[in-house]
């Protein structure tokens, strides 16, 4: 029994996280049932809110603090990962309710293909595609990373980006208590292995690869992308702010490229008032004209 | 045909090296015949130059610009490694002229070894761990990193640090022109391989290794310290600059460690005035008190 309403947007407020608890981010955009007139209709499903997509004033998207909603990680990673600009073929993993293949039509002609294993988390991406007109650039396929080669080709792609779940095994009393988020943040359906084989399958030679994951796993992410052939060139460390240990890594490697990774400067996300740096800032909110 | 002379300083300059081609760094003290009774006689061969380590005002080191000269490189290392404070055992791979050992003698009360292939840079270290009066607490042994575990014994050290050589092949420019230099920077008498082997064969279970690197290198050098069983735990990177890429990767890890790497704050060097930051300028001068 699905509960569905057809809304347009009213009004926003943002919600700033606090930095100490910065996993999940967004920028809420409440709504209701009055006409405003400026985004397509669509529909929602229960728990479900529009929220603006940053700085894409005409980009809207679906989320649900229940079911999924996009965290500064896959803002980041659609920011720092290199893009085929005027043609070719992209692909992102784990792509929940699609942000990373919605960031990343802003700045690409490339055809994007955004694959997830959880129906509800697809069909959320599903309406993002259509609610921003995207249909033509992007497509959603729900399915199994683990055996995407089997239906989209080994070597296909000249980029493959992922937004990995992180955990390697879920805390008990989350485990119980939604699922959708269990699934999303930890190794239930595929371990970082099963991850990297499949973007090592399906990137073309010389294509790239880029994910975002936190600095702990490190040392197992450079291990797992030499053992399937792509080589680390490009590495960032984000830093909540000044004088604080790394909290994100974003990584992004060359199918049979030659060993040399740079380590790209660091990005800081508050300054010393709490504020977002400009940097920061402007990866959210697009810089001023 | 040893040239020799016994001197004491007399007065000093410091050479700041430039900063974008600041590979081998150091504080330049010049000396003359002339007495003036603060530091030990002190035997300098030809080319030598008896220097202040920076901070340290009651230590000298010899060196030579044509044979080894200590870089930012080790202070670094020195400063940012683990060091058992009260007793222990350290040992230090590759030590060229001592400068390791003789840095780290400032915060541990623990016995030192440093090892070091090279003949002529052996006798430096020899003289440096005299000059300083240092010979109780620290020993430097002449031979190959590759067979230390025959003579100083397997898992016998607390910590083992190491300054390795950083390329892989030397430039052919550089090959026949000075062999000190050729060999201390280039893998000749050992590959990188050879080193984290090496360390992980001398340090004990639980033990911390801790070396500095390019960051072109961090693949190779995880990849390495999860091969012999060393667990990287802890690495900093140092910046130029802000919005530069990093050029030094300092990592440490312990023997049979559990997985979990932290990313400490970056280090930059110079700030937007080419000056030297106030974090470089502590760990060079020391404190102010």
């Amino acid at each position: 029994m699905k509960q569905t309403e057809r809304t347009n947007i009213e009004n926003q407020h943002f919600v700033r996280t606090d930095p100490k608890k910065m996993i999940f981010f967004w920028f809420s955009l409440s709504f209701y049932m009055k006409g405003f007139g400026k985004v397509k209709d669509v529909e929602l499903q229960k728990g479900e809110r529009l929220d603006y997509l940053l700085a894409e004033e005409k980009m809207r998207i679906i989320q649900s603090p229940e079911v999924f909603a996009f965290s500064l990680d896959a803002v980041l990673l659609a920011d720092f990962t290199y893009v085929p600009i005027k043609k070719g073929r992209i692909l992102d993993l784990c792509t929940g309710n699609g942000v990373i293949p919605l960031l990343i039509s802003r700045r690409s002609y490339a055809h994007i293909t955004g694959v997830e294993i959880q129906e509800r988390l697809y069909d959320m991406a599903v309406r993002n595609v259509e609610l921003n007109g995207l249909s033509e650039q992007i497509d959603m396929v729900h399915g199994d990373l683990k055996e995407m080669h089997e239906m989209l080709g080994n070597g296909g792609f000249d980029l493959v980006t992922c937004n990995p779940p992180y955990f390697t095994t879920p805390q008990k009393k989350e485990q119980n208590i939604n699922e959708y988020l269990t699934i999303a943040r930890h190794e239930i359906y595929c371990t970082l292995e099963d991850v990297v084989k499949s973007c090592s399958r399906l990137v073309r030679p010389g294509g790239k690869v880029a994910m975002v994951h936190r600095p702990g796993r490190l040392v197992d992410l450079l291990a797992l992308f030499r053992k399937y052939k792509i080589e680390p060139k490009k590495m960032r460390l984000v830093y909540p702010k000044a004088n604080k240990e790394a909290n994100i890594l974003l990584i992004e490697g060359i199918r049979d490229g030659k060993p040399d990774l740079k380590i790209l400067p660091p990005l800081y996300a508050f300054d010393e008032q709490d504020n977002y740096t400009k940097e920061l800032e402007e990866i959210l909110y697009g810089k001023e004209k």
